[in-house]
């Protein structure tokens, strides 16, 4: 703990600096670098993991025990910084825009403190650093793939949350977040002269009819009582006033609660689009990819994680509480398929409360987030490889 | 003509007594046995011909020549009557709300004055008068199968028109009058509580998407220059508030001018319903009935007719025009389909020319128009007859 | 306890006579005059209150204390039965399909017995027989404007449930069940022949095109994370084939969790009727009433009611468990809204646990569930009343 | 005519010269100066004309006499040529691929032909050679702004028709070719995250919801008897998955037959998109604009056309007919809305009947049909300014 306060100015340099070079999902070639060269000199074995930037630090006690995976993402987005701050993003139109920055910054720090104090611990830490979580498939599913979780017992992993006042903890077990799928759909009739719709079918028709058609898939087809968004996000059908569109390229997304729904939503999606398809007399060409699953923390893990934090006392730290289930989706569920593990999330509202909200141009972070991030982590580890206990 | 003159008021009296005494189509027991009564002491051959109450009545000369058809359909409408005139129907919830007493009654007295000067004639006359006009299938659908047109060279038809004034003669070549189809489309998905959709197939929701892609039979799928009207007439999806309904039935109506439009229409309907089906998971039975033809006045004859007219000098005659095409539909297409022939139009329009719709209950026929039907046709079959032209 | 099972033959005789002489909502004279004859010569108080056929009996111990209410409906539905049970429905179209016949045999039985010991009770018992739970307005609402909770403390409610197994009880706390709305919407458009639409404006057109737009309030316009429902249960376009429909009736069912959602939908239902008004150039009538409310369990006195039961050791019962929010709506909700409450449901699936689902021609009630229901709330009200504690 | 016969291969190497370098609608720069060089020693009187390339050539007999103008377009279209020609476009992406080279050829040589004998005429004549015909504005209206018509009599014109067999001649009076409205309409939502609907407004569901409105213009707001259609050519939704679009701009185009029912569909789409606004909570903005007029014949004017053709025996005409309305719209309709004029068709179908239509990569002219027009026009303008006639 002490260790860590004392390193609360060096997570926020690191932080900063990560801040002013950002870069997107699955091309966060210096960004790697950078946190590589972090670990460099230090008694941890390092390695490139999954078909990204991922990487692996593994710290092995050298004791009997379990292995616990800390994980944090790295990747900014494509938004363009509308702050104005001293280390403001220096790539045009990328930003850390999500708060990635911070969960970096406060792992690396955490990371070091944990590998001088190894021999004072049971079991190992393996350190993920994560690229890619904006976009599908995310990172980690090829880290996964890769060995990322081999001899891991836990998962825990955190996010920065704009909406939730600094000081404070949430948590939420079972479903958390939800689960995402995404699919384009390709209409193609028949172009030509805009005066001659006889000779044409009519691509825009046809889309059109299909997405107010979707609509049903929500209101008439899903329990009212579970959780179910479909979005068209884009339509194109960009073409000339005076000719009938031959063809249309759809994209949607798809957020659930439970597989089942998600399930039973493609099979609704694609019943609509075939419909649609002999409606008009349209060729439809669907592809569809079910991707983050719905985030699932394990109640005894998250017990556990809360009570060390609880009991850890830390003094920055004004509530923990059950924050409920949150709508965007996270690729820490990949891990959370595979192991009971927990997700959860640091307050980091600004002082005046104003509203910078995750992914927006001015999304603004306190920084003050990054060390209770860091000693809640921290005393997690402290608990779960405590030697007596193990 | 002078006969006919004479017979003036007996028009009146026999269309006063039939406009007091309707029948709906494919009932009118009554009016046959009126009309054959007429007939009785007559020298004329009569008999029952089709399925309902058709009259054949042949007038022969016993010269040689041609043989032609006169045509009047007798059936009135499910119409409450609401003028206010001594021969007001006396059959509640029935009323002559289209003219056909007048079409029967001017035909009688033009019947009975061939056949007292039939000598004087060539060939032979065939008068058709015709049950159920108004109603699928028709009255002369039947009557042709039961021989009505057996030797027949041409059939000519008058229909009287509340839109034109009295005076005015109306005619038109080629298409006229729009066909007409009629569908029936029962969509049956799964009823249920209104609180649990998933587990339902919502029949109304079906049946609406439905009526929307409807539109694009007209709107997408036939020529803009061609005519075409689709209308759904009636959705009867009645059912109790918190229930989901399990079926719809869809009662529809399609107008148009060329047999190849009505089969296109009858296929693009189709294949939206069967859309439906898929899209929405319901059962789709259809039974679509092609029933009235298109309108096509032969141009020969309906030219022999007007130049017959325009000679006659008929005193009560103001103008003889091309009126063009009508929108409703009109069984005497069944004979234009089999024989060249001419169905023309003879105004009725009230001297106050106030608005008195074909089949609205204040229907109003300006009786004027009785002795001019019967002198335009009278006209037009003593020159197609006449001995030394044939 | 005792009592209770020396009475078991007896609540079944009077739920069977009930069931044999069901009574629709606000109609239900007789069942009203048979409960009130069981209360004659029994020392309580007893007097109609509400609009309908509500009773009030009231059990006053002598002794200081709360006052707490019993609630049971006694309205049966229109279902014609298809059971073959001697005591099988006699009326004709109206059939005890719910299981209120059970709830009131219950709380007649429960009631005398509480009469005959009251001596050795707290305060007073208020039990209230309900008449017209089925249908909107419902009878509790005019009951409580006419004073049947003045002095009252609490409310509990028991609903038998064929979805759960007989032996078990469930409860929620906080929402529970859902609040609904209802609606009647006309479209008043233009009528007309059906082959000159642009004379006219089709109200079927307008109204169809209306529900495909209220998909959206689920699907766009409400936290996917909320409850929500809103169907068309009636879609009255009955017309003919060949005319454009002047109006369209329409009624709508709303179901939700949450009062700010009823609210929000009813603003969005509004919203796209009146949109549709512009849209089609038709005239929109709205008739729009919020009737029963979410149903709120309160949590003390649910923990209250479910410790008693357990405490009881009931020898029928099986299991006591959260059986979670329950999509149908209840009127007891208007009781719940008034004071802390609770409503639990006791099952009555039947022995081979076929699918008899309320409100169904083949509805079944495993009468075991009776005595159950009768002890369970017997022995919270010897609870709650205990002397030593009040 | 010998005059012309003699001309024959130096129209077909103006028309290749042309079709070599073709120049978009209101770049054609080159054009203009090549056409202006060739009357440069021509005893006539030159001078450029309306806001882009326009020309105006007065040819004057020094006799007195009407006034007739001569029009043809010189704009090509931006199409990638795909045939393998000697004199194949040699500008990437534009070609004449409707034939307009052709109608500048023959009118070139025409009028130099007409200076070489206007002794022998009366009156004037005035060459009109256009700009921009393919694109709204249109080069037509500014022209007529500047002057073009000024004294002018007649109007003629002529369009090169590879759906008629090289050797016809088609005309058609009154009507002839659609009128043309184009609008652009853009929803405003609001935008935000897929997984929040209840806080957007989602632009592409208006812009949906809009376009299966916009079919019951056509479907039910026109008489069936009347010719319109209206197509979405465009739109632009373009966007993310995971993002509710904020706008969505839609792109139009309406034809028509008669300028009543242009007025009435803008009227309806306007009203739809108001009802889009209130109905989805989004803002709308409408840019829309009235431009090519039906094109109306005059039919006087035609008949003397068709006549002076007829009497010309010109010996590569087959056959002139009247070939009917034409679904395309032609902003010649500019000089027929102000003056008696008269626009016709030239067939210039291949010699194998193979299908190469207008504004397609592989549109072929029969150059045969070059002469036919300078005959068929040449013809007309001796005869009507015959100086004994005038």
């Amino acid at each position: 703990m002490k260790k860590l306060d004392d390193s609360k100015d060096e997570i926020i340099q690191i932080r900063e600096y990560l801040h002013a070079h950002p870069e997107v999902s699955f091309e966060e070639k210096n960004t790697a670098a950078y946190i590589k060269k972090f670990y460099k000199n230090l008694d941890c074995s390092v390695r490139d993991c999954g078909d990204g930037y991922g990487i692996i630090v593994d710290i092995d006690s050298g004791n009997p025990g379990p292995k616990l995976a800390l994980r944090a993402d790295f990747d900014a987005l494509a938004v363009q910084e509308d702050n104005d701050l001293p280390f403001k993003s220096q790539n045009p139109g990328v930003m850390h825009a999500c708060g990635h920055d911070g969960h970096t910054a406060y792992l690396m720090i955490v990371a070091r403190s944990l590998i001088e104090l190894k021999d004072q611990l049971a079991g190992s830490i393996r350190i993920i650093h994560q690229p890619g979580e904006e976009v599908a498939p995310g990172g980690a599913k090829s880290m996964i793939e890769d060995g990322a979780l081999s001899g891991v017992d836990n998962v825990v992993g955190v996010h920065v949350m704009t909406s939730m006042e600094t000081g404070t903890i949430g948590y939420h077990t079972g479903e958390t977040q939800t689960g995402r799928s995404n699919f384009t759909i390709k209409f193609t009739g028949k172009g030509g002269h805009a005066s001659m719709p006889q000779l044409s079918n009519d691509a825009i028709v046809a889309g059109s009819y299909f997405v107010t058609a979707l609509q049903t898939v929500v209101s008439r087809r899903i329990d009212p009582f579970d959780t179910a968004s479909v979005t068209i996000g884009s339509f194109d059908g960009v073409g000339s006033f005076n000719a009938i569109k031959e063809s249309v390229v759809l994209k949607g997304d798809v957020r659930v609660m439970k597989e089942s729904t998600r399930k039973r939503i493609r099979e609704e999606i694609t019943t609509i689009a075939h419909g649609v398809e002999s409606m008009f007399k349209v060729k439809c060409e669907i592809d569809y990819d079910d991707n983050y699953p719905v985030l699932v923390n394990d109640e005894t893990l998250t017990k556990r994680v809360v009570d060390s934090i609880k009991n850890a006392d830390i003094p920055e730290v004004t509530k923990v509480f059950d924050c409920g289930v949150q709508q965007p989706s996270e690729d820490f569920s990949y891990f959370a398929q595979k192991l009971p593990s927990t997700f959860f999330y640091v307050g980091c509202m600004t002082d005046d409360h104003a509203n910078h909200p995750h992914h927006s141009p001015d999304f603004l972070m306190n920084e003050k987030c990054l060390i209770i991030a860091a000693k809640a982590v921290g005393s997690f580890v402290l608990d779960y490889l405590k030697l007596e206990n193990n």
